[in-house]
């Protein structure tokens, strides 16, 4: 494929630019049955599109998708499912200042040189918008997983910058605009955020994603592990850095006899593997945590150079999220029930439908 | 794909188990007219076969290659090259005992889970000895890459268990069997093996690898970006649980003011994107860093099940690396090539030959 | 891949039913800087539409395209390119009499004993209305082919049910509504049909397409061998029952003193292989023939069933083409295209730029 | 994909020249548990190999072959089965004269122009040789269809050059070794090639190929269609110009009246459609005809050029077939049943397990 479809049985082809005059995708796979309406995607949709607090881009995008295809009365066909959201609030003017200069840390330049002609307006083709798209896809598979095999895929904020968020409970995360799984600390984020506008800067971000109630046996060694496609899958949203499964880093320093999950006829005893045993789910909860660096786009001046490769002082202005992290955790959700269904569809084709047939841990304390 | 096939334009497909009559992988897309040796194959090979030392596990293998396909007077044709790998040193009664029940930390339970028939003899397809093939088939791809492009790609190890490594230079590498970057440290590194083997214990490991020479332009956004795909190649790497890209997880707690790496005419002024920016390669080096968890297979009896899901003592004997990390860097090496190569084959379908149009930093110093 | 996506490099993803909102496609793969207006795509549009004779459908329906992504300025920028169709005349209550039966001969049957629902609306997803997509990415692949290499792929009406259509000039063709390269023939074409029409009958016909221009070098052997995937893209369209290169199936009864092209230093002394050797381009035209059966939708009533597996009797009115051959030719010249624009680039990414080494015969007259 | 792989679930990677020390392939995606012996493959080899008549080529090859991985205690494991065939009988020296000049209709010219670079022994690559892996995969699509679903596939030759055969009785066709399903006819297709071995000669056949008790709903449309997918197999056998399914040609001059074949609540009540409508199958036997060129390598002098552009007269000796269409019976056989299998597989993941659930008219006389 040229790069822009996601998965193998369960495809995302996502489509458009950030100023362009509309984004979207085509999900081709989906199972037939399925009831879909608009408002099932929407709902997602909604959770991540931009104006919903001061500390987000105030960039106003209604985010409204339509159903092209691939939907019978309120019903999937299993034909391709087109989504389409037009761009309503573009203000290209904003962006004429980068038309000639490369924002440092941004894909302005590798764009530029890869193509050799870029849509510069929003950052065009590598604007965080086109993480949209995406969102209204995994919306679709959430339903068919939830439906199907009862998983669900939730996301949380587990660091803002230098800031620590402990978990304390995942009905917190609804409630505020952080998906902080921790109402006392919001206080202090929004006062971290406020002071952080003020400097014209931005900053990082740590997400954790988990998926509950997947089956074991789901994901193919060796390459296509499922692990491995969801590092793939974070990875590939803008502005991430890092991937961890399970223990992650912190198994450099753990030893097999910490490490390696214990088993008993009930279960297992705990999860360092993030339920993923040799490219495979083993029942558990999987789960990941991603790093995102923070936006390029930012008021303090830097130096960079032009087209032409002189030096020049960029400076951005426009309407920017000062920590992208924010809206990033529907989107890491998404990916990785992408992922899991791809994996689930995969499963089934070589080994008929998935069951369950043995025991295993629900509960799972997220780092 | 069904799962074994890695890249896309450049693919290799792996087949074995660890003791089975062979292991070895198909390559299909490499471009026709290098020079190619089964030399220049089993030089890679033998800087990641077992028993060169003490740490490792004791079983021999000569890891022989030979080339069955796709090379005519000594050059290739274009057409796909078929690798195998002969095993001679199995012992498989060494694995008897886990044929009923599965490692804690292994993928003993999960293959079973999934396909309802495993070969447990040493592993089977999820043993370590199936990257063999993966590093003959980065071995190619080196070589394409380095007379092409002058690409280089580099690995060695940044920690092993709790002692950090610092980088001193390229050359101590090749000189001690742990990839160690760092002569002076090796003494200390292989007091701690000795210690752990007594222990009957493994323990993780963090390995670097870096990508030199590469042009900007490479990736293909969104969703086969280069990150990404580099992220894929090193999560499904047997025991891998953590993928960083520049500057990984440091950056959930960077502004965007120190993050975003500032250019000038010169070049970029420092490295914090690893190299990618937006998916796409800038032309700095690609810097990656992984995190590797101990074996499972240890000698300290774990509480686990059998077939039957009753409780069972396990305690793996037979022939294991008590870290697994050890043997990674020539493998890590190898995946970040057949990445590479994959991606400037795309870039050239769509864009013509690769070109380097900007002065880029050279200098890297790997953390 | 889930089955809507042509091409590997450069890849159609194509959405939509007959009387959906919408229909259209995602072109991925196309390479960057390319001039390109929606009246590019139009005029092929134009060339396949409905309602343009009194022989084929008088559904009215502009196929107006709008390009929702993937051009800047003008020009393709090498990110995907969404082409979004809207539907505008749908009668759907003259497809009522179908929801619950089935049209012999027709894909009704298939898709409901497939999916366990369909869209029955004028065929829904099997409706011949899905080429018009496929048109339009095909207008975006001829263009590129034209001006990167004089590729011109030109299609023509052999026969007309039993009435074969001699070969005078191109330029006869696009001078009457069936596309056939003789003008005389013309008026005996137009009877046929009007007594087809007054019999609610419909008939089959033999569709010629050739690619000139075609440099040596293009095809993956073995499989995705050229003419292999031409034969797949042609059986693809609706309607097709067979497909010949060359000589097709006459090389059936002819010798290899026959059939073997000679060669001279001028070039090639005939053309059976129909311009592909060993799945390879040789440089000649690449010459195809397909057979397209009747429309399965007609007055005449017919004995079938119904969802209860009932005995039933089916007329259909609605409208329809008496002949779905008419308007083939813009659809088969347009899977030709997309056909070896993808090799194109298969071929680019593996062997760098495509050159024509050797001289070719660029006559050919066509069967 | 590059080029070597058929399959997108049930997938075969092939590799091997005619003259290297080995051919073989890696079939991936098998689902697991199956029983499988080297008997079981060997069996459809030996209907394939040279040296069988004297109407064939006297190369002496056992073709036998090695299961590498994939099977462990008898059964399939699901991971990659890896095939081994050695070549033991090479005569190099045989294609000397071929080494600077190319046989007219054949690849040599076209590999040339590709690669810039050919393994001109025996035709390398472009020898028929290589079609052994694919019967040695298809006996394992075979085993798995029949003990699955119990669908077969059988094919027969239907003419040798001018000469028709009409069918009689599946018996037949394994008791001579043109697979004539027509036994009285025999001495004279003997006499026919005994004649044209005098002359130096080569000439075409046409098979015909049947799969019965395909389920219907195998197929996805649009545009990885089950007839498309058959058409690209059968196009990718060497040698072959021309497929039909059903009708084929035929359809050209037929009525929409008769072409549609009626169903009635027993079943189809004719098979003009070849058992796929609309890209999908329909419960009814699967019916393909394909159209087989007469073999380039003759002893006949014909013009030709060399590697230097200069007029060159060739004539071929060394050991061929003069009619390569003898030895293709297995071939489509093994090509339609991976094509089956691997649309069983795609069904399967997007729908899940394929039911039979209307009744379908079983017998068929093939044309």
């Amino acid at each position: 494929m040229s790069g822009n479809t996601l998965g193998t049985l369960f495809t995302v082809t996502n489509f458009g630019e950030s100023h362009g005059p509309a984004i979207g995708c085509v999900i081709d796979g989906c199972p037939p049955g399925m009831a879909l309406t608009e408002a099932d995607i929407q709902i997602e949709l909604d959770r991540r599109k931009p104006g919903t607090s001061r500390h987000v881009t105030q960039r106003q995008e209604a985010d409204q998708v339509e159903i092209l295809s691939g939907v019978f009365e309120g019903r999937t066909t299993g034909t391709p499912i087109a989504l389409l959201i037009r761009n309503t609030d573009q203000r290209s003017k904003d962006y004429g200042n980068i038309a000639e200069t490369f924002r440092p840390g941004h894909a302005d330049y590798t764009y530029w040189q890869k193509y050799g002609i870029r849509d510069y307006r929003g950052g065009g083709r590598s604007s965080a918008r086109l993480t949209a798209p995406t969102v209204a896809a995994g919306a679709v598979a959430k339903k068919w997983l939830r439906e199907r095999y009862g998983i669900e895929t939730r996301g949380f904020m587990s660091a803002l910058g230098e800031i620590p968020i402990p978990f304390v409970a995942w009905e917190h995360v609804r409630e505020n605009p952080f998906f902080a799984p921790n109402a006392e600390i919001v206080p202090r984020l929004e006062d971290y955020m406020d002071a952080l506008r003020k400097d014209g800067d931005s900053i990082g971000a740590r997400i954790g994603v988990i998926a509950t109630g997947v089956p074991a046996g789901l994901g193919e060694p060796l390459y296509d592990r499922l692990d491995a496609d969801i590092a793939k899958a974070m990875m590939g949203i803008n502005a991430v850095k890092g991937v961890e499964i399970g223990a992650g880093f912190a198994s450099v320093a753990q030893r097999g006899s910490v490490h390696g999950d214990e088993m008993t006829p009930e279960g297992f005893a705990a999860n360092n593997a993030g339920g993923v045993l040799g490219g495979i789910s083993s029942g558990q909860d999987i789960t990941v945590s991603i790093a995102i660096k923070p936006t390029s786009s930012i008021r303090t001046p830097r130096e960079s150079i032009d087209k032409a490769g002189h030096a020049a002082t960029v400076e951005t202005f426009g309407r920017h999220d000062p920590c992208v992290g924010i809206r990033a955790t529907p989107i890491a959700e998404a990916l990785l029930a992408l992922v899991v269904i791809d994996h689930a569809l995969r499963h089934r084709a070589q080994n008929g439908d998935v069951q369950t047939t043995t025991p295993h841990i629900a509960a799972h304390i997220p780092k």
